[in-house]
């Protein structure tokens, strides 16, 4: 950030954190990794080569919570070899002779699952998410690739128990529902599943309320839809979009879509995280009637891509749509309702341990510092914001939220952004609101 | 391979050969790079944090074929450092304001997918892959997840050409076909595509003509269905199944499908790479029929998950149904021809720089030991198949075409593998084929 302005306060918001990319830091845990992870291919030959865990095993061995403080990576490398090394299957191993080399399986998978079931409870625990979202209630969650995914998953299901009702057979007739401010995501899905393009809906949103999506507009979508005959099927909310991280009303949207029997999905890529401060959770009010929900920890959760965390509500319905069951996949575990079946949740069928990154982002640093990581970034936010807001060369076009500013400059900003970039000193971005061309701060790396 | 009988013949087949995952080795190369990567972020302020190249920056500097013998990893970083490092964006740099952080953007990237237009091109080679697929053709390689995502892109771009054309707008009517053998991902993929499940042709495949997809019963499936009244859209052919190998003929199956207008796909998931062995590419015979091709290379190419290699022949087809042009994505490159904007060829919008790994892979073995890799595999599935021969108590129940032996047992199949797998010494798999369990033995891991 050498050359702007707030030099000075910048480097003193943040002294209490350790920074998350502390490049000694990085080098000495590195090494330490790779140690451990070239000791573990000197020993592979020493583990059973399948998994002879019974399900249960990791939930009895690990914490389940995220602990509020930081725990030091050689107690997370020492859990991780007193539990998870010894229970995997070992497809590394010279004598894995299974399926094809790398290739994963039910069965071997069984603590990557475990894992994936705690690390996904423990965060939805730290968003206080509400009871129907855990595997304790119906729903549960899990980690894809990335958001066009989930949402891809969640409007095949909607679509699909649509197609099973009754009557109401006529896949051309689907209607989903955004705001013009929803992330191209929800199209391409849309494209994918098939809904057709003249029934895709992004509702026109306005500076006025500040670019959210109005419960009554989306309720005159609806009733003009059905009018013409058309099935609503599915509507996409955000919390924190990639524009604007504009906030749309949940509660009130939500009641409109229980009206005409909607899938509600949430897609809080960037902000959701941030609702593990106390002080943001506010704005995933409503979340309760929602019927999935997904954020990106690649996204403001200090964990490198691809993580993208979904919840639903009702499991029996994803699976219902996802599941296929060829034979070379079936095996003792997964015919018991014991343990979850990830393929069934999602679009692939092989998976990375995903879950095995944002574990360790989760125990390294702990609730608590996850808080001031993401708050050191809405400080440096609003000093910026301050600096904008005091020359009046520079107009700030929507509220902030979080840790993004839109502002705009009395210039021709398209060439300003470009100067700037040109400059390689700082890398920005812009938007397009109601035709105005605005420019975008976003602060989350580094500082 | 501890206390097998062929201890001794095993020791002596590879000798000639790096092994892949000797640890030693790993421990070296990983401390390099932990190095590299802790430097990289103690400099990261030198270099301008937007990317400031022009599109065919990376092309005049990295050679363009895969090397033949192997080459120093200290090179390939040297490459690393002088061409790629310098001319990325940085997104981790605490000047990247853009979008949100660790997002990706077409400008960023531009290095990213000029690095993957390289890799996938000089794969395409050492695979003596047809004029067609390569960029210098209308073609072109891209790197995806897994072989589920690209038989539904692919299966997509399929069902919205057929949509486009007149009269035959009816996607209840449309039909997918594959063998009884082929991997349940055409089935998801078709699900999620909304293919009506009772138009889903899984062609039964006989041990007779050793489970390969006739030919004929293609031809009889397609005339039934059009009988019907349905329109038949998709075929995937299979270069190498997931339980036995097995290699469809891809020469009589392509005539097949050209006269009724399908879209041909190959699945050669496992077995793709294995034909840059000149002595397998003839299991490939035929390829310059079909529309589209992928392969693993996080199966038998030594690249760790994910990283599934698609080439297709007619790109414009897939932008078409693929691409969506949300304004903050919109930049200089990306309205220019010059520069491939991989969004438009996947189902995602953020990606991993996949093509890196591929790219030190084909760099730090070169072609001639990648195919000794593979030619030991294959003599260590041989020594084994012979000595199942030569034991009256098995029986081979298929032609061994790669590095798998699907065998079966005089005794109850099912206790025997339980029991091979509760040792905990080996792990093998199963499949079932016309009713009767079969054992499967695939050699890919550190032999």
């Amino acid at each position: 950030m050498n050359g702007l302005d707030f030099d000075y306060e910048l480097n003193h918001t943040s002294s209490n954190n350790t920074n998350p990319l502390d490049p000694e830091e990085f080098r000495r845990q590195g090494h330490m990794i790779v140690d451990f992870l070239a000791d573990y291919y000197v020993d592979i030959e020493k583990y059973p080569v399948l998994s002879q865990v019974e399900p249960g095993y990791l939930q009895q061995r690990l914490p389940k919570s995220t602990p509020h403080d930081l725990e030091p990576i050689e107690t997370i490398l020492q859990d991780m070899k007193d539990h998870i090394i010894p229970s995997i299957t070992h497809s590394q191993s010279p004598n894995f002779f299974a399926y094809f080399p790398s290739t994963s399986s039910i069965a071997g998978f069984l603590v990557a699952t475990e894992l994936e079931m705690i690390v996904m409870d423990g965060l939805g625990e730290i968003l206080n998410q509400p009871n129907s979202f855990p595997f304790s209630g119906n729903g549960g969650g899990v980690i894809q690739v990335t958001t066009c995914e989930v949402i891809l998953c969640t409007m095949v299901v909607a679509r699909d128990q649509m197609l099973r009702r009754d009557g109401r057979q006529n896949i051309e007739k689907m209607v989903v529902y955004g705001s013009d401010q929803t992330h191209s995501a929800l199209q391409k899905a849309a494209k994918i599943a098939r809904i057709h393009s003249k029934n895709f809906r992004a509702i026109k949103t306005t500076k006025s309320t500040s670019f959210t999506l109005s419960p009554d507009s989306l309720r005159s979508a609806i009733l003009a839809d059905m009018e013409a005959g058309l099935i609503p099927l599915y509507l996409c909310a955000n919390v924190g979009t990639t524009s604007m991280t504009v906030i749309d009303p949940l509660g009130p949207l939500c009641d409109v879509a229980k009206d005409y029997g909607l899938w509600v999905h949430i897609d809080a890529a960037y902000a959701g995280s941030a609702c593990i401060c106390p002080e943001f959770r506010h704005f995933m009010d409503g979340v309760e009637g929602v019927n999935s929900l997904s954020l990106n920890a690649h996204k403001w959760l200090f964990t490198p891509l691809d993580c993208c965390c979904l919840w639903v509500k009702d499991l029996s319905a994803l699976i219902k749509s996802l599941s296929t069951y060829p034979e070379f996949l079936r095996n003792k575990a997964s015919y018991s309702k014991q343990v979850v079946d990830y393929k069934e949740w999602q679009i692939t069928l092989s998976r990375r341990f995903r879950a095995l990154k944002l574990w360790f982002v989760l125990r390294s640093y702990g609730a608590a510092n996850l808080r001031n990581f993401m708050r050191s970034h809405v400080k440096v936010a609003k000093l910026f914001e301050g600096i904008v807001a005091m020359d009046k060369r520079f107009e700030i076009v929507v509220p902030r939220n979080f840790a993004m500013i839109c502002f705009r400059i009395n210039l021709p900003s398209t060439m300003v952004l470009e100067s700037i970039n040109a400059s390689g000193r700082v890398y920005m971005t812009h938007t397009v609101l109601e035709d105005v061309y605005v420019l975008q701060f976003a602060v989350g790396v580094g500082v």
